[in-house]
């Protein structure tokens, strides 16, 4: 038995890659278009972790996506949270639960799907301008 | 970067224990209690692969889950289709997309959260009762 992907919906996939892979670091793996079905699916993973992915599903006909709390969030190891919340805050994206600690924090993909980063091995040391940082609504 | 677990909220631990760990197969690594948070964490995996893993979180004070459509589902590649579904349907779990193709098959968590199963290598030959198995609800 073996993991092989979350699924998520996404309602506009170039922005969910603009997220997913140009901002948060996921690599595309391969995307698969079913004209016939009226969707897309793209697999994405963490460079050197292909074998655990996020599938997300593009249905070509528009609908709107809303969460549920029976879903929490996915989470993934970073090499530096600290730098990878600065490039996802300089390009306008909410840092949910700023890092303050070093250690963990929460953003949103487009859809509303919560995404924990937690720093690899140790936490950095706290710093600012994180470690004042107010929480920003529910993730 | 690598990916950790995904999160899911469960209504009832042992319900959730008994679908994810002693029906679907996946072993328990860990369980961390708070009694201060009052909630407790048990992180899951399939055995053998044990760095992808499924976080359930176990909020004391009762408070009921519902979905909503921009999660999609766990999926898992498992070593006999059939056998598991099979093992799954005697207790009493719906199958709600069976796996008629002999490779692929939805099941929900008590807190219904989607399972897709994928026959691991290639799909199983066609077989009675499964080819003919009419699909139930919605995945």
């Amino acid at each position: 038995m073996k993991y092989l992907h979350t699924m998520v919906r996404v309602t506009d996939l170039d922005k969910s890659l603009d997220f997913y892979r140009d901002k948060l670091g996921l690599e595309e793996l391969k995307r698969h278009d079913s004209p016939g079905g009226r969707f897309t699916l793209v697999y994405l993973a963490a460079p050197g972790d292909e074998s655990a992915q996020l599938e997300l599903t593009y249905n070509w006909d528009p609908e709107e996506y809303t969460g549920g709390r029976n879903f929490g969030h996915l989470a993934y190891a970073v090499d530096d949270i600290y730098a990878l919340c600065q490039k996802l805050m300089d390009a306008g994206i909410t840092i949910n639960r700023p890092p303050r600690d070093g250690h963990m924090a929460f953003v949103r993909s487009p859809d509303g799907i919560s995404v924990e980063l937690l720093q690899a091995g140790e936490s950095l040391p706290a710093q600012e301008p994180w470690a004042s940082m107010e929480s920003v609504g529910e993730w």
